[in-house]
């Protein structure tokens, strides 16, 4: 009886770190559930806002003009309740924000692997979401309510950056969406509009 | 006395799920320890040889000639024993792929941030490492050595690849490396040269 009573601690406590670590992405538990891949519009905010790094490419004229990714941090709003529309914290020693400077054209990719919700599917597979948003990386200008909106939206979800080296000049930069790319199941990208994307609204009660 | 008994079973397997999931990504563990940011050619063949996934980018003509990020899975040779070199398994049904085939400049980028190294520090902290390889985006000839060992190392980290429809058409690309953009500390990008990253031994008993 006493090692039947061990033996239950023990498959309790798995059980417990199975379901904490399944619903955990590095210590974020999820709070809104993933929307059916049918709804893309609801799927892509979902994808986005629940993400909180992804690729940010531009062209590289010191490159002969290639395409240069580049893994950054970014936020769409405060927790649950984001935007859709990303903005990131860069400094102009890195290339991104150069290239940016000269060159408008830019894209932002974003996988749904990390945030764990793929389960053992490979990170191509069809199943597991991606999105590209392509469009224009701008500069906010520093005293404008957006980029009140902007600081707010990342030190939320990114509290070291209100600690990152004055003297690198870090500024708030947005991406303004021309296109989006996303696929989150089988039969190809799923056809979406960047207004559709931007006006719908998120439940926070849908279930996959 | 008893209790105690059931407290350290508690406790044994918090510190076994704590230790098995610290070193464990979506289920594989980490096999090569983590070299010492220094050690630039070293540490980048790591991050690029435990990674299984990166965003892969081309230009896109039908966007106006923006860069276009893909969510791509890849490999560089077998678990343990990579190359350097990604090599991709794409359809010109995807973008990506079409890209390429007009213009094959492309730089494909990995975080270590999935890998699970990065603790709670944030993914765009120099310490949590990215890599940015610019190069030639190219098609492996069916018929060649090259795409034998493309495809065994392709097969052999995503197993699920071999199943993937045949009409599909997937081919086997690989990045010819011009150029490598790398931070993995402070201080900014680590010089490092493609002859230096692709000539280096891999050192399995490294040890950050």
């Amino acid at each position: 009886m006493k090692t039947k009573g061990v033996f239950d601690y023990f498959l309790l406590s798995l059980v417990f770190c199975f379901v904490f670590f399944q619903n955990s992405v590095h210590g974020r538990l999820l709070s809104i559930s993933k929307p059916h891949p049918d709804n893309a519009a609801a799927f892509a905010r979902w994808l986005v806002s629940q993400s909180s790094w992804g690729v940010l490419n531009t062209i590289s004229s010191d490159l002969g003009g290639s395409p240069f990714g580049n893994v950054v941090s970014f936020s769409d709003g405060l927790p649950d309740d984001g935007r859709g529309i990303p903005y990131f914290y860069l400094t102009t020693l890195d290339p991104t924000a150069s290239n940016a400077l000269k060159d408008q054209r830019s894209s932002f990719t974003v996988s749904e692997y990390p945030i764990g919700t793929c389960g053992k599917t490979d990170p191509e597979n069809p199943t597991c979401a991606k999105i590209t948003l392509t469009g224009k990386l701008q500069l906010i200008d520093d005293n404008s309510d957006e980029a009140e909106f902007a600081q707010t939206a990342l030190f939320t979800k990114h509290p070291e950056m209100k600690d990152w080296p004055m003297d690198h000049n870090f500024q708030f930069f947005k991406l303004e969406i021309e296109d989006i790319f996303m696929i989150n199941w089988f039969g190809g990208p799923k056809p979406l509009t960047v207004d559709q994307y931007l006006h719908t609204k998120m439940n926070k009660l849908s279930i996959m």
